[in-house]
Formats: C-alpha cells, sequence, structure tokens
C-alpha cells in the first residue's frame, strides 16, 4: 500500500500541479501528466477522480496497462466505471478483475444506480459476536489486508450473516481483553433496506452522525455498507436535478460542457416549447381585452410591469419551498402554515412594490404629464393589480410545489418559468378587471 | 461508551419512531420523548441532531441536567452550539466544559464559521515518526480512550508539531512490527491552510477521496482535521444559498418555517423592489411605442408572449451556466467556449419557438380571421423576434454569470428574475424593430 518518501521525491511532477491543470488538458495530456506521477502518488490520484475522469484514463491507457487500475478501484467504484463504459468495453472491463472481486461487481451491476444497494460497497470489516475482543482485533487485522473500505466501523453478524450489532474500532481498541464482543456492541443497528432511493439513505445516514451506514435484506443479511463520501455526491446531484429544473430545464445528467449538442437542445427544447404554448395563453387574454387597449393604450404600457411582477414573487415563493421541502424542513401536511405565512408575506410585498408603482405615476405625471386627467385613476388601476398580481403570484408559487408532490410528481418541476408562465395570464385577468373597476365611464 | 444490550431494550421507546415524530413535536414534546430513550440510545440520537435542535433541548433542559450533554459534544460542535446560543447563554454552556474542551472551544470560536479553521476539529489521532508500528498501535490505544474524532487517520508530526505526514490505522495494522511510522507513512500530504474558504476545503477534500483532510498554518503546524461529515453539510449550504439566490432572494440563512417574517420580507423585499425599478423600464420603453401600438393594437397581444420567451430562454441558460460554474465544470476561462455553445442552442431555440408563433397565428387565421390582410406580416414580426429574442435572452443568461464573477460577485446572484427584468426591456426594443421593419407602409 505504501512506498519510502524517498521514491516519492523523485517523481518529476507534484499530483497538485496535475490537478491545476487537469481541466484544460487534453485527455493524451492528462495520460502523460499521469505517467509522470510516482506510483503512490498516482495511485492516491487516480482514487480521486470521478468516474468519468478515471474511465477516460483508462480508455487513453494500453490494454496491458489498464489492469492495475482496475484492480485498485473498490467495487463500487468499479461498477460505477463498467456502468459508465461505452458497451463494447464493459466486458473487457470486467474481465480484468480477479474472480472475486469480477463476482461481487457484476452483483452490484444489478443494482439500480440510484438506490441503497446501487451505493454500497461488500467490502466491510465483521466479527462474531462470540469473540473476544482481541479474537476480534487480531481477526480485523487480517481483513485489513484486504482492501476493505473502512475500519472505523465493524459489523458483528451472526452465523447467517444477519446484522446483529455494530462496535466502532475505538470502542474495541478501549474494551477490557475478557470482554465479547457482544459485550460492548451497539445493537440495534440503523441499517437502511437495499431498495431504498439514494435521498433516503442520504437522510438517513446523516441524521445518524455516523461516517457508514449497513445495507440489509428483508431477512436482515447484511449486504455492504454506504459511506459519507458516496454521500457527499448524491447531495450534490440532487441539488444540480433540482437547480436544473428549477431552471426550466429537464435535468442535464451530465456536465454542462460534456453534454452533446443535440441532447442538450432535446432537454431545454421539450421544456421551452410547452411553456411557450402556455404563453399563447397570453395573446389569447390580450385579444379579449383588444377593444380596451384601443380605448385606453396607456394600459397596454404597464402590461410587461404587471406580468413580470407576479412571475418575480412567483418565482421566489416556489424556490423557497421547493429548497425547504428538498431539506426536509417543510412537509406536505405544511401546506396550510406555509400558506397562511405566502398570504402575509404576498400581502406585504404587494403593498411594497404597489406603493412604488403608484409614487413612480405620480412623479412621472408632475414632472412629463404622460398619463393625462386621469392619472390617479391610472395609478390606483396599477398599483391595485401590482397589490393583486404579487399576491396571486405569491399564493401560486409556494402552492403548486405542494400540489406536485401530492400527486406524485417531484415538487421541483414547478420550476420559476412555469410558475411565470401560470402567472402571466392572470396577471392579465387581474390587471384588466382593475381597469374596468377604475376607469369604465372615463377612459374605458 | 457503550452498554450492554439489555439496558436499550428496556427502554420504552425506539430512537426511530421519536425521529418520524420530531417535526411535529413541540419542543417540550420532543425533550420529553428524547428522555424516553436508553442512554445509550440518547447520545446516538442527540449526536445525530443539527446544532439548532442539539441547542432547543439543551435549553428546554433543567441546568444541571446540561453538562454531560454539552460535554459529549466534539469541540467542532460544541462551538457551533455556542456560537448559535442566545448571548446570555454562551458563557454558561461554556462553564459546562472541562478546562481543557473549553480551551479548546473558545480557541474554536475565535474563527470565522466559513472557513477551514472553522470546520475542523482539533481531536485527531497522532503518533512520532520514529515510532515502531507497535509503539504507534498502542499510543493509538491510549488517545482512542480520549474522545478524537476518527481513527481512519492517524497524522505522523515531529517534535515542534509540524506535520510530516499521515498513515491509515489499516496501513498501521498490516505493516510488518520491525518498522518505523517514518518508513510506512505517506508524505507529502494533502493538507489544507486555516484561512482557506469552505467551498475550496470541500472540493480539496473530495478531490482527494479522503475521509478528513488535515487543516495547517502557514508553518506546517497542524491544528485540526475537516471531516466528510462537516463536508456534506458545507455542500448542502452552499446550494441551498445558490438555489435561493437564483430565485431572486437574498439566502435565508435559517429553515424557512423558522425565520422571522420581518427577516423574511427584508431578504425578499429588497431583491423584489431592484427587480422591479428595473422593470419599471419597461414601462418607459413602451412610451416610445406608444404611436405604433395606437396604430396598430394587435401588436399589443404579442408583448407578453415575446418578452416571457426571452425571460424563460434566459432563466435556463444562467441556471445551466450557475450551476456548472458551481461544480467548477465551467471556468472563467471558458466563457468563449459557453458563448459558442450557447449562441447555437439560441438560434435553434429561438427557430423552434418564432416557428410555433408563425404557424399559430397562420393557424388561428385560417380559423377565427382575427388579424386582417396583413397577418402574414404579423406572424414574420412574431416569428422574426422570437428567434432574436430567444438567442439574446440565451446569451444574455449564459454571459452574466461570468461578468459578475469576472467583478468578482457571486454569480449566482444572477437569478433567473433578474435576467428576465434585463431581457424584458431589450425584448421589446427587438419586437418593436422588427414591427417597423416588416410593418412600415402597411399598419404603421
Amino acid at each position: 500500500m505504501s512506498e519510502t518518501p524517498g521514491l516519492d521525491e523523485e517523481s518529476g511532477l507534484h499530483p497538485f500541479e496535475l490537478l491545476d491543470a487537469w481541466e484544460v488538458l487534453s485527455t493524451a495530456d492528462r495520460l502523460e501528466g499521469f505517467r509522470l506521477l510516482g506510483r503512490h502518488e498516482a495511485e492516491d490520484f487516480f482514487l480521486g477522480r470521478d468516474t468519468e475522469d478515471q474511465l477516460a484514463l483508462m480508455l487513453a491507457m494500453a490494454p496491458h496497462e489498464r489492469r492495475s487500475w482496475m484492480r485498485l478501484l473498490p467495487p463500487d467504484d468499479a461498477a460505477d466505471l463498467v456502468q459508465a463504459a461505452p458497451a463494447d468495453e464493459r466486458d473487457k472491463l470486467l474481465a480484468l478483475l480477479d474472480d472475486a472481486s469480477r463476482r461481487e461487481v457484476t452483483a452490484l451491476l444489478a443494482y439500480a444506480e440510484d438506490d441503497a444497494a446501487g451505493l454500497m460497497t461488500p467490502r466491510y470489516a465483521r466479527v462474531r459476536p462470540d469473540m473476544s475482543i482481541d479474537e476480534a482485533i487480531s481477526y480485523l487485522r487480517k481483513q485489513a489486508r484486504e482492501r476493505i473500505e473502512t475500519l472505523s466501523y465493524v459489523y458483528v453478524l451472526d452465523a447467517e450473516q444477519r446484522l446483529v450489532g455494530v462496535v466502532s474500532i475505538r470502542e474495541l481498541f478501549t474494551a477490557a481483553h475478557d470482554k465479547k464482543v457482544r459485550d460492548v456492541m451497539h445493537a440495534p443497528v440503523i441499517s437502511v433496506p437495499e431498495q431504498m432511493d439514494q435521498e433516503a439513505v442520504s437522510r438517513t445516514l446523516r441524521d445518524s452522525g455516523l461516517m457508514a451506514v449497513p445495507v440489509v435484506d428483508a431477512q436482515d443479511h447484511m449486504k455492504g455498507i454506504v459511506t459519507l463520501d458516496d454521500i457527499v455526491d448524491v447531495v450534490e446531484e440532487e441539488a444540480t436535478e433540482d437547480i436544473q429544473k428549477m431552471g426550466g430545464t429537464e435535468g442535464l445528467d451530465a456536465p454542462y460542457l460534456k453534454i452533446g449538442m443535440g441532447e442538450m437542445l432535446r432537454k431545454r427544447g421539450g421544456w421551452l416549447a410547452v411553456l411557450f404554448l402556455g404563453e399563447l395563453l397570453t395573446a389569447t387574454a390580450m385579444g379579449y381585452f383588444e377593444n380596451e387597449i384601443a380605448k385606453a393604450v396607456l394600459l397596454a404600457l404597464f402590461v410587461p410591469l404587471i406580468i413580470s411582477s407576479g412571475g418575480n414573487s412567483g418565482s421566489q415563493a416556489c424556490t423557497l419551498v421547493i429548497r425547504a421541502m428538498a431539506l426536509g424542513e417543510v412537509k406536505l401536511r405544511d401546506w396550510w402554515r406555509v400558506l397562511r405565512r405566502e398570504f402575509a408575506s404576498g400581502l406585504a410585498l404587494g403593498f411594497l412594490l404597489g406603493s412604488i408603482g403608484f409614487i413612480r405615476i405620480l412623479v412621472w405625471q408632475a414632472v412629463f404629464h404622460p398619463y393625462g386627467e386621469h392619472y390617479l385613476r391610472i395609478a390606483s388601476t396599477v398599483g391595485a393589480s401590482l397589490v393583486g398580481v404579487v399576491l396571486w403570484g405569491t399564493l401560486s408559487g409556494s402552492m403548486l410545489p405542494f400540489i406536485l408532490r401530492r400527486v406524485g410528481w417531484d415538487p421541483a418541476s414547478a420550476s420559476a418559468p412555469l410558475v411565470a408562465t401560470l402567472v402571466d395570464v392572470t396577471g392579465l385577468i387581474i390587471y384588466f378587471s382593475f381597469a374596468a373597476l377604475f376607469l369604465t365611464g372615463t377612459l374605458l
């Protein structure tokens, strides 16, 4: 596993230097730089790359070089790499593994990528409940020679491989030598079922405050462990997916600069077209008010202002609620609390914007006189519409994620653009209704 | 650290049951439920809560109960708890600690919360380079009796406490007994300086593929370690802040349901008012085209459609670019690659929406005849404007994050609403310019 420091110092390149230049290097240059690292540093470096980088390096190597790198990977990472490889390379990559590892990796490949079993590694440290502390420690020293993911937690399995307890390496170290594992182990153990979704696994592991959580089947047989480093990736992936959905696109599932143009256009164009079809309703709605606009062209001037204010306040509210849901701060049953909060917020924010709009019209009238004798009625129409539209935008934006979750969809699909589109049409109706109220008999 | 399983089984409540009900319980009920747990389970449960929950539980307890829970916390978590406590409680909480821990926690409180030193714990496992393997292991067994955060990595410090190497517990376990620590340790060690920003620490730790990274001062003196569980929180916090900013609000810095109404309105109202002032320019811009609208009221019908299409495509592009930047997939120097990509995307998406708009007008004309004899010119105006507005929205949305980062601002401030507002005014100018081009001499 380790070499003398002397050997490291001979290498011509420091891993940090390679990492700094990594992003701008071609795959061929990356491989060349990688080969300049000492073996020891190269191993650390390779293990620190993500699956995509590891795969690109491996595929750039001559076939005879690949074996030792493939064998360096823990089985969960090896499974990810095989999954990411082109179909015709997969069997070749699997063939590089020794028989035992290949069986482990093949078993992992059978699981869906985004459930507990898809994240887990089968290489964990194990002892039996009836071992003495000293037996357990010496058994662990043997296991440490194989490549196990972490020694921090030692799982206690009975003769049928059922998980009956867990003990930390520290607790084994500090326990009296004459005790048995059974006496010092923790039970019951926090564990997750193999089909549990990765977001739920992430939440369980983080709530537990532990560095790893065991995965069990329906009969409590231990299948593997999920460690915190996999969870960091899950947290980031889920946030990325939510952000992309909230920005009005499908989750890209690939880095921005690496996704193909056709794929990118499909994921963006689909949503944009749907939103556009929704937005076409504004043209229909405006058609209903064509006579009003013809009589009072002034009314048209404030249309963009009104609808964008509704859209902005809706985006704000839905973003806050979606994120709070994703973090588990807000649950479905909290909808009424959220509604009350957002009603108050929407009203306050509506009065804020309504007042600014009202004052702006009075000031412009005083300076440039553009609005004629009925300027006060116009100012009232705009001000009242802003209160209504902002309140409506805030309420729609905050309730839409609840509705989506209630019917089983992803609340993050309530993208800012979707809310803006929904609010645009209704915003027009609110505006022209206030116009009819304030202006009929004068301008209308 | 551990008790016999028998004691756990006596407890009236299982930690999972308490956790399930946690969100709906009042603080008093939470404390009552917490007291029903066995001591062993209660400790695990307490350590798994976040700072806020821990603080609420502690403050709900009678003062004499608090000591043992305060002393259970590792120093970095204790420091977070003291920082979160009301000002008049802080000294009382610190007084509960033993002298050594209080010194550690007080030292941590001096650091900013979001740099490496603010995340670290000073309780790590250490050995000297000239120890034999057996000496090192027995020295570690002694350290394990104190509360150290993790035994997975053992740091090798010279007589001046400078970090000279690292070795994993597994490597110590498997090394020949007659070797010295110096012979098996890894050097140089990946470490982070104490002032490093938490996002950079997170990136370094994750790139390293390790579970913890050491923090050193300018002279390489070891100050502590940052472990992966702190990084999960950092990744989630940073994503939350980005999402909230992208939704057009300041980062809330508190759970949605717990933040005060005044604070919430301040964080939302500020941005909404700024966006509204920007959006007022649309009224000014529309004012310039008042004569055109008066001559061709039809033009007004498509204003919401045109500007929202620009806003939607802009939101999409800026969301994708901001997230790619946050993930390190896109760097400042990639602006030209992104610009070329987005130019192609914007053009393609513009033609998509432009075609739908064009066809929609032809179909409506065939069925309802609303647009008069010049319907083809109107369809061309709308179609061409959509291409221009979507292209412009896409380019603005994708470049704004680069400009913000270049001038040292957070790219995530390029919220979807901000881009929409910027694009609205220019979208109107594009639309009425195409109208002048296609309709002068007929409708205008």
